[in-house]
């Protein structure tokens, strides 16, 4: 494919300006304050649709943020892709560890990525990597060379659990019919070693709140005598692990897939290096279930964080104080097999029953999401499996991340297609965290890559 | 004293504006941004003095607040009354829970306040109880009564562990040379059954702070794989108490006193109703150390309760994060004996150690101080006595507060004199929390008995 790398050459400066342009509007979905942003963004997203060829897109309203739908329908009887990914980010707290505005991005150049890099909230997770799709359709337009009819489902609530897509895609399932999905919101191992994600693990996402005293109390007066629900908050949240590290809510292990032997030895060919890892992170040690390695704890076991916790007095010096509630945000990553909405019960029960008498405690599930795992002797596999080949001249590997994608179960059960993750990031690209950025290289190869995908997929499907 | 009874009558209102408008500067020395403000209260307390009748006022300057200093030298050869109080504030976080503004003071009566009382930040801790004194002086400035000298020592950096006073306080003996202290900030029993602060807990404020990774991570890429510092605090807090509810930092409990059980039945003899106490706050249950009971948890034994906790995404919605730390703020109550510069270091050295490797952890004392026992044989604790008796109609019972007062140790090393303890606050006044109040009833009758404390010390000084 010489044309796609004389386009790709020649459109380079477009393509980055126009993601650039995209990732200015801070389109946090989880903080109302950017509501006209996020609204804003699906607006961006359409319009960039229309001008890459589609020949209907819509914004599609929900009960939430839009979901912008486009398609090019070349001809019924050919195979269709689905694309799907997201408009919306994570917050970007905490601001203060930005060496940029989260808002206004730069490119720097990095030792992993000596091309430059884009830094700013959104710029791997997901626009960059959605705006990958665009542009590769926007190519085979232009070049004639879309060998089958493609559709575009992207959202605005995937970083707060896509609330409102099931509804849509239950609703719209002939609308959204397709032979295949494609997803790049995952990574891969390296810009030398590429892979494909071929499992996620599920999540459940609650929120606990521990109350004792009906208000602020001294804690030289009442200390000692009342429970303080930090303390509690503390005590309960340390239970829930026990000294191997293993979780402990009754049920949660029941339904986990244990791995035979082999499995884990093909896993482990995987390059990785513990003593980079840890060097990269700088960790004197890493940390997690007895009986597993580094890469299984964070891909096939299910596992237990806090991903906020407050309470009391949090401001400068001291203040000597038994506060009244005492709140943490707390995320369990299961596997396949596990549902997610039993979890979030077991989860419940347990932090319910284990409180002691003095405090009361209220546990609200957040959103949540099941594992996955995609057949490697899909067509759809072995279609990505050619397209890296070629664009990276070395063959992918097939992993399995930790990461969530709740909806990918979901549009197996209503679209009853397969989705193949396409994901061109690297764990070092700070997703999530306080300068987020994604390679110009990677951005690049994306463009390049895709359109294979569309090649071989067609060719195999015949 | 029918002429007390008269002065206050007149001037009641009087007594009442000049302490609401020395209550609406927002006096809080924890918080930076009050800067200016605590000055102004500095320089507001240096005029009543003034007004009330000192000779010599000054402001102090010291590294933090300044300390008002004032004094009425009558004669040499009589005894010298020191009083010390202090005009700083309690931040009023969390401020959406009270239901007037904390620093716009307002007149409510409440069942148990049925005069009125004057709600606002700084009411009773210890603005409220601290002008009660400049009132009483004026008073007896006013009828020429005063029998003995008095000085005044009022400081603004109380609520942050007065930092600076005794560097104060140990380069001016001399200036500061007393017969006795005294000091309205703390409570009693009821208005029905006055009491007497005949001890106080020392403190120790430390901050600790727990680092995993350098960077915040994506909870599903990294979650089981390395430690989170959330995860991590909160088992190492857990680990602090066993499952009796005593600490277990080694060597904490070596120097504590274990009172007789004759002592402990004389404290027993104060009224207490643990199921009222239960109602007031909304408990189901009361929690503490096992072997004692309530007013024996929050008196006489050393306690360690989380005041602050922070770390992760405390935000509006979801983020699947785990942090890169993880912050508390920990104080530990002291009885005593134990002294608080070594407890602080047991602390350290003992939350150090129990950290896990794959973690590193930062302890940070803020401050701390003594405790303190007055003895009931003290002229002072007679005189004090019997002003409440007079004035109440009752004699007052002696109880140990759980509270500190740091500096009361201070000055018994310094300066030689005993500290007593005449507070007229009620636990109910809400202190350190949402809705501070003191009662008018309280306030007028700490101005009334404060004159008698005056003429009995004198008269048993003879």
């Amino acid at each position: 494919m010489k044309d796609i790398k004389n386009y790709i050459q020649q459109n380079k400066d477009r393509f980055i300006n126009e993601l650039i342009e995209l990732l200015k509007i801070p389109s946090v979905s989880a903080d109302t304050t950017y509501f006209q942003d996020v609204i804003n963004t699906s607006e961006a997203v359409k319009l960039s649709l229309e001008k890459a060829g589609c020949d209907k897109v819509e914004i599609c309203e929900t009960n939430g943020y839009p979901i912008v739908y486009g398609e090019k329908i070349i001809d019924p009887n050919l195979p269709t892709v689905l694309v799907y990914g997201h408009y919306d980010v994570q917050p970007p707290d905490p601001i203060e560890l930005w060496t940029s505005p989260p808002f206004e991005p730069v490119i720097k150049k990095t030792e992993i990525h000596p091309e430059g890099a884009i830094f700013a909230r959104g710029a791997c997770d997901d626009k960059g990597q959605m705006y990958m799709h665009v542009k590769a359709f926007e190519y085979m337009i232009q070049s004639n060379t879309l060998p089958c009819n493609v559709k575009f489902m992207i959202e605005g609530e995937e970083e707060v659990g896509s609330v409102n897509l099931k509804s849509f895609v239950e609703n719209n399932t002939e609308k959204l019919k397709n032979d295949v999905i494609l997803i790049s919101d995952t990574g891969m191992i390296s810009n030398q070693q590429p892979s494909i994600t071929t499992g996620l693990r599920g999540l459940s996402y609650v929120e606990v709140e521990v109350t004792g005293p009906n208000r602020d109390l001294h804690s030289g007066l009442y200390g000692g005598a009342v429970a303080n629900p930090i303390n509690i908050l503390s005590k309960m949240i340390a239970s829930l692990h026990d000294e191997n590290n293993r979780i402990t809510i009754p049920g949660f292990y029941d339904k986990v897939e244990d791995l035979s032997l082999e499995e884990r030895t093909e896993m482990a060919k995987a390059p990785f290096d513990i003593e980079d890892y840890k060097k990269a992170l700088d960790l004197n040690d890493v940390y997690g279930e007895e009986g597993y390695v580094t890469n299984e704890r964070n891909a096939i076991r299910p596992t237990l964080d806090v991903n906020g916790i407050w309470g009391g007095y949090t401001g400068q010096g001291a203040k000597t104080v038994i506060p009244s509630k005492a709140f943490a945000k707390i995320s369990m990553r299961l596997v396949p097999n596990q549902d997610w909405e039993e979890i979030t019960q077991l989860f419940s029960t347990h932090f319910t029953a284990i409180a002691p008498k003095a405090v009361t405690v209220k546990v609200t599930p957040h959103h949540g999401g099941q594992g996955y795992v995609t057949p490697i002797d899909s067509i759809g596999y072995k279609a990505a499996h050619l397209a890296y080949s070629e664009t990276f001249g070395i063959a992918p590997i097939p992993v399995r991340s930790g990461g969530s994608i709740p909806i990918v179960s979901l549009f197996e059960k209503e679209l009853k297609s397969k989705t193949i993750l396409m994901g061109f990031g690297l764990d070092s690209d700070a997703i999530h965290s306080p300068n987020e950025h994604f390679g110009i290289f990677n951005y690049l190869k994306g463009i390049e890559t895709i359109p294979l995908f569309y090649k071989y997929f067609v060719e195999l499907s015949k």
